[in-house]
């Protein structure tokens, strides 16, 4: 069966979606970096909550106004674009640990995946302009920032 | 002061920071997308916890291996593409409500942002080859799906 049996319409839609689907991409532009004493991936720990600094986020001053409302005290979810990962892994063993069955990466918390966004639950500690001092957090020196988002629901 | 007047080697390394920023994009691609029956954004609700239905998350299947481990019961976060957010967008009148006083768009969960990525913790109802039924969300059918990861800590 081809393509040409479908009706009309309904074969038109599907490759227009099937076009869509294959050139999808979205193009991330970092609002900040992180500044960190992490300064290689072998001194990170795994999680923020495995002894982890705080560091400074660092925005572009282009999104001071998308920063108004937050506050020293305030939880917030930072979304890091973790640029020294391997997108092409699909399973890992969990924590490097080859005794530990490969588990697919969706599975896990591995930096090494198809986009290889890191998901860091901090404190604001201190806000200094366009700077917000954050921690823990186990991101290395360098990282950029995408995105920074209230703690709503429990993630 | 023009940047001249720096020492060298800072100079060099300053300049080279900045065309690394000035160029820095990132290219995600979807590893599937949602199918669900809120088919406009004026049907949806605005957090998964405010009555939204399950729906399906089709998985490309060539990342099936990085879905390895995935079980019915799991607590996963789904990261998606918010397509028809407008990234333009610095604050915002939280809720739609002009009532409440402008805030950026970093401390609210509008939409509407420079890197429009939606955060969504559900639950794995049942798994079908690389669909996923899951629920409860919010995005709209058709919505791009970059990242899936377990719940580790409370985000």
């Amino acid at each position: 069966m081809t393509i040409e049996s479908f009706p009309r319409k309904w074969r038109e839609e599907r490759l227009e979606n099937t076009v869509i689907e294959m050139h999808e991409d979205y193009s991330l532009h970092p609002i900040g970096h992180i500044r960190s004493t992490l300064r290689a991936l072998d001194e990170a720990p795994r999680q923020g909550s495995e002894g982890a600094p705080d560091a400074w986020l660092e925005v572009n001053p282009n999104f001071a106004r998308a920063l108004l409302g937050i506050a020293t005290g305030d939880e917030v979810v930072v979304i890091t674009w973790l640029h020294r990962a391997d997108r092409g892994v699909r399973e890992v063993h969990p924590r490097d640990n080859p005794e530990i069955p490969l588990a697919g990466v969706f599975a896990t918390r591995s930096p090494d995946r198809p986009n290889p966004l890191g998901l860091h639950r901090v404190t604001v500690r201190e806000i200094s302009g366009t700077r917000l001092r954050i921690g823990p957090i186990e991101a290395i020196d360098g990282t950029p920032v995408v995105d920074v988002k209230p703690v709503l629901v429990e993630l």
